[in-house]
């Protein structure tokens, strides 16, 4: 048994391991058009904004060490065309290649900005290790960057950048921070620590075109309300899966461009499984196709894809997209919908908030936190949740992932159980809080 | 309407304050023993540790709060007997007192270690602020001290006292610590950490006698192993319901002395309700009683038996039991029952353990954590919990108390999805690996 992976990301990686693991004796192969695999991308903005202090440390294992696992990565090394009727695959340099089971995790690219300019140097899209190496000493002497958009990576590129001491000019179509995911409120606390960074935030704003000197250098980013002198851009527009492969193949493709499968990761073709990014994945509370989730659900899917590819038997379930970032001086984070979403969705829902604080108030390093809960009024379940604060973000988000996803009623909630111990939990607890507040309003 | 109510801590402040909030109208009266209201005991610890720089700051509200919010606080003021037929109180100079609803909240007391000399000075019971303030200024030329089991306050007060540069020998009948609620692998990295500041640690040994000099001074603790020199002792015992009103007055106390509720919080006493320490609640999983919880749990019974009193309705639920705590260098926790209550209680149940680590690899600040999880292997559901780690166990007890309270299996925990972000979570998250592991084993 052959079994072929096209990607060297969390996706492809948890797949090459998980098919191994399902199936010791088949031959894995790994395909990755670039240099490396095992490494974190999403570390990259730590270490541009010095939190981390080398890159090195992104990595996660050596190559000798798949070497050694048996898993046959090849890098920088571009699979050109898929045959699923023969199982074959065009490979650059290596000509046709056979596959008894085929696992595509070709990842995701950055939205095209659609506006002219983009072939200009001084675009900088933050995704490639290699490249940021390259980039990190472009900031050595970057004087002013522009971020296109407020997407999760960008917004840590805001931080960095300023942590660098580079003028940073963020430019959003939207009425205020990552407004696709985060309700008003719930950022505002994010954007007000931007503004103590003095970062030029404008939103209603949109980039109209990148323009350069006669060397091809960015020189100014034209805008809807003006022109922005920059040397750099950061292109922070969401994520689009990166399907030109599939789609040659006669793959299905969904209505967000990413590859449709089954609850066992298979795709329209047979024997061809595919993960992460690239993929499309069902939401649990509205059933819409979700596409660009976490480098721990690509690893997920790819983990399930892999199993079975090997022979073994895995599902993989609906999503609620428990999600947590730091940004600015704050940790921000949810499940499945804020108010704006659920509101421009259609749903019925009914709100609940509370601030609360993380320790005991006198306890030393006590943080702000404040819990928004959203329950759909008949069935007085969770549909979604919001949160910003100093601590305990992605514990409370990943819990409420858990409630939205099990359907456990506001009504439990807010009668939980809470650990209060002064240097590590308060008396109340803001999710229960936050909760009493909801049901007192159904 | 008069609601009286006997007690002054979190679950007598809670029924107080509850109690208004359900009838505005109502005349409420609080009487305590003691001098104040309304602060955390649970700080004391802490600013005997100098973590926190006063006892001023563990003070929640002033008297004056009290008076404005229409509350009638009655302070240093015995409750000396209750007659539950003719619905009167004899009060420590007041005499007769009449009420129309009552709320018992006395609270608990440290068990009596059972042994001679009990009565000498230099034995220090943790609880009242006053009192915590004359032993502060003892602390200051205090040598050496034993702590006497290592109940939850004890542990604190051992790192405190290291913290204070105070000798300290720690005596307690139990093979290794908390091992009433903790596994022995759990513990270890704290008895580990306690190691390193130099803890002399006497695990299953007791202490026999308090022996004091001719002025009745504590000069040393005889012990099962031999005699220990000590000008201080923490009295560490489990804690005991403070009922002797309750039980003069006829009202029903459980197998443990505390006082059985309903699930109202309703005692055996027509219109007498209780809460707290002083009372006994079902465990969830065993239907145990259980007694001598925390204060979040004191503050919740406490506002149950307010609104009740005061006319509303509210249910109390069966208790899980989320736990937390720093001990030494860590964070320790869980929920229900550890490996070694589960087996003595001969619960059939299957084990699964995950380390893992609380931020990315190499993000600044990453601590490890271990999670063990229990579940019964016929049902599949979670019945305990247990975890040391370096952040985020407070969040994570809380999310597996109510994993436990509403029955989800370890199959759907197996397959949670979590926050992946460098900075505030790892891609693997602990408690979902932990129960693969389990789920692997059943």
């Amino acid at each position: 048994m052959k079994i072929v992976v096209v990607g060297g990301g969390a996706a492809g990686l948890g797949a090459a391991g998980a098919a191994q693991g399902a199936n010791p004796t088949a031959e894995i192969v790994v395909y990755t058009e670039f240099a490396d695999v095992a490494y974190s991308p999403c570390g990259i903005p730590f270490v541009h904004g010095k939190e981390i202090d080398s890159f090195d440390k992104l990595f996660l294992a050596t190559k000798e060490q798949y070497v050694k696992s048996g898993i046959d990565v090849h890098y920088e090394t571009t699979v050109e065309a898929i045959d699923t009727e023969a199982k074959t695959l065009q490979v650059q340099g290596e000509g046709t290649v056979s596959y008894d089971r085929l696992i595509i995790a070709t990842g995701w690219l950055y939205a095209d900005p659609g506006v002219a300019g983009t072939d200009l140097d001084g675009l900088y899209r933050v995704k490639d290790i290699r490249r940021a190496m390259e980039w990190d000493k472009v900031l050595e002497t970057t004087k002013k960057a522009v971020i296109v958009e407020s997407g999760f990576i960008a917004m840590e590129m805001t931080t960095a950048l300023r942590h660098r001491d580079i003028d940073v000019t963020l430019v959003d179509p939207g009425p205020w921070p990552m407004s696709d995911v985060a309700d008003p409120e719930i950022v505002e606390p994010v954007r007000q620590s931007w503004e103590d960074l003095n970062v030029d935030m404008q939103w209603g704003n949109k980039v109209t075109a990148f323009k350069g000197s006669g060397s091809g250098s960015l020189t100014h980013v034209e805008t809807d309300q003006g022109d922005v002198q920059a040397d750099l851009a950061i292109i922070g527009t969401h994520k689009v899966p990166n399907n030109p492969l599939a789609k040659a193949a006669g793959i299905k493709l969904g209505s967000t461009g990413g590859i449709i499968v089954d609850s066992h990761m298979r795709t329209s073709a047979n024997d061809v499984f595919a993960a992460g990014d690239c993929t499309e994945i069902p939401h649990g509370v509205s059933n819409v196709p979700l596409q660009g989730l976490s480098g721990s659900h690509a690893y997920a899917q790819g983990k399930t894809a892999g199993v079975n590819a090997g022979g073994g038997q895995r599902g993989y379930n609906p999503v609620y997209v428990p999600w947590g970032m730091l940004a600015g001086e704050w940790m921000l984070g949810g499940v499945s919908f804020g108010e704006t979403t659920a509101a421009a969705l259609g749903l019925d829902f009914v709100t609940g908030t509370a601030n609360g604080i993380t320790r005991a108030r006198y306890y030393p390093g006590t943080k702000t936190i404040t819990v928004k809960l959203l329950a759909e009024p008949t069935s007085r379940r969770l549909i979604g949740a919001q949160m910003v604060g100093g601590e305990g973000i992605k514990e409370r988000a990943d819990f409420l992932g858990m409630m939205t996803r099990t359907g456990i009623t506001v009504d439990e909630i807010a009668t939980m159980e809470n650990v209060y111990s002064p240097a590590i939990g308060a008396l109340n607890e803001p999710i229960a809080v936050a909760a009493q507040n909801l049901v007192s309003k159904l």
